[in-house]
């Protein structure tokens, strides 16, 4: 059997390459996808080697995450539960998709990952694998061997595999678009995370004294400058990124729903998604008409949940990714934010295709705006509340004499 | 005529007081609400008195305010657009409701407020009176006549109205909930907002350079105690004002829809709702099911919007706020919370009626959620995606094929 | 071991019944749930004891089933993917309670049902179970031993299990609320049913030649009176079914997405439900506001999805209930109906809560609505609207100039 | 000044054309669009010679109207509060774009409609117009005199108007989707509408003895053929008017929520219309997922609701079609109807890009559904809800034991 396994270099998928081998009986090609998290590739790829794998793939798959994952979370305002940016949860589906081509490519039996049977990975996985790839066989021994970490480091010594082991076991995952951290004490909601879980992000505490301005500018809901230096959308994140988490900012703690039912608690860094999707917000508001505004908030809620369900093949994503798509066209200008020691503070914005008009809004004589039309506007606004008011005033004037 | 007049103090109501007098006849009651804002009202009084008003009412409706029209809007977790805590929303319909009460007792023929003709006020108070009082009469000169600052402030020179005028002519509004300030070079949404428009709230950079923590209980979704030390709400409120102004945190700057269609910049502080709100939430997320959590969602912006519109006598919102009461039984426990030089961030929360289960979520080995489970849960799960997906597929392939 | 089995008199259960014996060992009470269905509840419990169940209960639960169970889906408007009443679906979570109360009450050490793996049934009986009794277990035979059909037809004639076997094995399920029909030549969406499936309804064809008016009278959303005559709930739904099922009505086709993600086709009658559903809608749009219509339905839809979806136990349930209780105290009034050859048809509606204003509406000379206020509610509705137009105008004319 | 006027060649238009040019000092070119009502165009164009236009012009927009404006309410099946078809709502957007057309080809100063202060219509029009032209003026006599029906029956006779006066004055507006009749005795919504207002319709009572089958093929959402025949949109929608209403089907009677806040009783006759948008929603359960049939239902009423309410313009209006064309594009399969006595029944539906799998689906033993599944899926999915549950029965626990 040929098996294709999702590789991040860690502890854990390094004891999978040699359970495949030895418990499944397995050829095992390794694939490592570089997505902008913080890692030596080459060393990744010597250390498949090592373990046996067949073949050992590293693919650079900056650009396409950031064009065809990242965008779209970003003109969604993804927010899973209004923290979240989802960012595990938008590599999935790509992971998942190279897989598979390499699996194709390599005519492999199966392909395998490294995700428990508790988390939200799993889904993401399996689901994007069986629907591009319905006959293909999934294997994820971590939940099918029910392997714990303690066993894993064991089997790690003793198979002299080359990792090194972590004595403060967080679990870790990283791309461009975020960085989460689970396990150990953070178990403990209750708990102030310790200041050595956060690697992107300065404690505020320790951030630099002086407040920075960052002027961000969007295309059609593309970010696509900052402070008027053009850049492709994977560098401008990662430019961010550092910018954003010298100051602190991006830091998220909160209780999360996962897809199998557990509330956990979570622990992320995203300095650039934090910055990125105020700001994008902001320059809707500008842009876009209230009706847009208010509906969008429902698509974009459900964007979020669909895609951190694992279900980012479903038709639905791409339907709401053209009704997306269509309100971006105007989203178009230019937002100044302010950022100073853990926190993001909007402090202006632009927009060729603004609706804000001050010849409208102004307070001052010269104003537009014909404020006698109001007084219609609140009689029909409020017409029926009225009515409805006055019928639950004879109601209670009934009720209250049958009483007495 | 008689007519109540709801009266500020400030230099808007006072000419009105005048204007009500000499242009509409009437004979003037002057009444103003204690809403937490920091004023004195014993001056406003007097000046009601120099003014004419034959008869002056001082009510301090501090308490009602914050159980009936705050607390809901808490636990609706009100933020209209993402962003305005609704605070001026929320005391206009308590302050219909006074107008009324007065009106009814002293026999007038009239109410009177001092709202333009281009803001959402005016919707919020004719909607509210005339669904209390459908026979009694609004009076809104501002709009009526089309007064403007300038006009208005010769006409206060010329009568010798008793008010102190700005050279800086910003508009707040106050109440326990929060502060609004608009005009002046507000009006540029480009801009950032002068540090002098922020009365509440100190500047980041000059806050404490030491972050503090607030541990805040919640029974039902009231708030109860900070720190230990049980509060009655409205002071509760006040307090954490205080608390957040002094680190800088509830300064809010956006775009916003405001009801007659105009898009309008608001800059607000906001120091108690910000840190309340951002606390409440996260609650409800330890407590609340994931099914609860989503529809919620739905359920508040509705109520935000509703309330924002003016909507406050609708029975919608009654219906709403059962919804979100049937909620909040179990939204009980508490959440600390870090300042810290303008931002807060959530860095602990317990609850007894907590639905987070470590047995279930942890990674270590005793975990008692059985993993072979999620197996069955992603087949079901994706299933009719799977299906589509080679649907749209089986689709792609005959379309290409009828074009070769 | 100890089982109480949830007993339908037919040939799954009354197989189960020995297979609890046999294969799990067990000895097994039966229970039995009077719910408005059209059975010999005696010959069942007769049944039942020849079976060698060591005990069986018939509880009449059909004033509890419709007084908690169907009275709260009529006034939610409950019609799962806009057609179905979810009548077996709502009568799972009672079903379950009475099991789970029996349980405990005799000491039993697990509560059996006779769903199939591939159902929604199970998912409503086993989460409504778990959640009330968490300790209790269940067991489901026929999804653990995969027996189909023609097994059990084998196994009852080799037992000599006293039960009618029939040759059109359609699988039928009936309560106060529906009746519903799956199965044989159902399985083909393409073809009609044949009328044989049909028990409740005439065939419209075989309806009488002269149209039926009924007039049904709802207070705070419950039908008191069908043509004046005050009835219990359960006898009002019952005869409803009965004039509603002379006239062909309320036979429902439609293809329904199951729980577990299955898209089947679905047959049922639901004369009753068709009628009142339909009658009690429309009752609601006369004494509703606008903003309780639009939300309402909203909520409708998510209340049907949830009880559809087995989680009637859920808090959200609840809250959702509070909800439209809260709208339904002014759903007071009268509807009249004309019943025809399958076809229901509104033809009135009175109401003392009716926001309808004869005296607003009227084209009349007389009407008190004054037109000349419509102008300016039109100008404020539609101003982002016309600025949002004029502003892609200009970005297509740039467009086109930078392409030309 | 040059005024283009909506002519219908009715009383309402027929007296405005002399009133624009005697009240208003105006030059009247009339505009008569055919949208598939059943008018003598000729006559129209000669009756407006007659009245002095200067210039008449007649307009076969069907195509045009069945295309832009019909198929996206199809696709969005489109039933404002659940029954109107929105028919006289699409038309308004239609006639407004070809008003300002002709007023900009005829360099004319204003147009002008026929418009009462207390509809939708006016709405309609005026935003639509606002949208297209900002700078050209909208004349709306009927609003702007308060002109009432008995004023304009006495003028037509003083003024030689040539229109027939009907006794019977009911308020008619028709197109290719729907006829809707107001006024009259119909104000009264408790009383059944007499049998003459009904023109498209046959009494169910006297439609045939035999029910008729149609089947009904689409494309990507887009009905293409009845019963074997390809037609184009516009002529299809005709023959099922034809069909149907033959049948007595499409009569609707409800109370609706008019944009100015009126309840107001309607009354339509839309048989095409009826049976297209239930064909098309079974066929939409047949292809679509889970996630898209709920989803899409909210938007479909969202989308309703904004062409109801004359935001026709409002670019929210373009990004829900781009949604719903997205979901569209796999609506394509064969619906069959029966039409009896009023009554439309769903039969039948077969479709290529169906996602109901008779091969998982079956009862029968060879399905391919693994029924062990749904335990892990029923696990997961009442996790929550078991343990709120549980929560809930300690806090019960707690209060009961607290009180006594």
């Amino acid at each position: 059997m040929r098996v294709v396994l999702a590789y991040s270099g860690g502890l854990d998928t390094s004891v999978l390459v040699k359970i495949l081998q030895e418990k499944y009986g397995a050829e095992v090609i390794t694939m490592s996808l570089d997505l902008g998290q913080a890692k030596n590739f080459d060393e990744i790829a010597w250390r498949a080697e090592k373990l046996g794998a067949v073949k050992h793939y590293t693919i650079d798959s900056k650009s396409e995450f950031a064009a065809n994952y990242v965008l779209p979370a970003l003109k969604a305002n993804a927010l899973y539960e209004g923290k979240y940016p989802i960012s595990s949860a938008l590599s999935r589906p790509l992971i998942a998709k190279k897989l598979v081509e390499i699996a194709l490519k390599e005519s492999a039996d199966a392909v395998a990952h490294g995700c428990t049977g508790k988390g939200n990975d799993q889904i993401r996985f399996e689901i994007t694998i069986k629907a591009l790839a319905p006959n293909l066989k999934v294997i994820a021994p971590v939940r099918e061997l029910k392997l714990t970490r303690n066993w894993e480091v064991k089997y790690a010594l003793k198979k002299n595999i080359p990792v090194k082991i972590d004595k403060d076991p967080y679990s870790v995952d990283e791309n461009l678009w975020g960085r989460s951290i689970e396990c150990g004490v953070l178990e403990d909601p209750s708990a102030e995370p310790p200041e050595k879980v956060f690697k992107w992000t300065a404690s505020p505490k320790k951030a630099p004294d002086e407040p920075e301005y960052v002027s961000i500018e969007f295309k059609e809901g593309c970010p696509t400058a900052i402070n008027g230096e053009r850049m492709k959308l994977a560098d401008l994140i990662q430019e961010l990124n550092l910018i954003g988490g010298k100051h602190g900012v991006g830091r998220i703690d909160h209780i999360e729903d996962r897809i199998v039912g557990l509330k956990s608690r979570e622990v992320y860094e995203a300095p650039a998604a934090t910055i990125l999707i105020e700001a994008h917000k902001e320059l809707e508001k500008m842009t876009l008409t209230r009706h847009e505004v208010m509906f969008k908030n429902i698509v974009d809620m459900h964007w979020s949940y669909l895609v951190y369900a694992g279900l980012w093949m479903d038709p639905l994503r791409e339907d709401l990714d053209e009704f997306i798509n269509s309100t971006q066209k105007r989203v178009t200008g230019e937002v100044k934010v302010k950022l100073y020691k853990g926190s993001v503070q909007i402090v202006g914005r632009r927009s060729p295709l603004s609706l804000y008009d001050l010849n409208l809004i102004t307070y001052e004589a010269w104003s537009r705006f014909d404020q006698s039309l109001a007084k219609g506007f609140i009689e029909i606004w409020g017409l029926q509340t009225r009515i409805a008011t006055e019928k639950m005033r004879e109601l209670a004037k009934q009720t209250s004499s049958n009483i007495s």
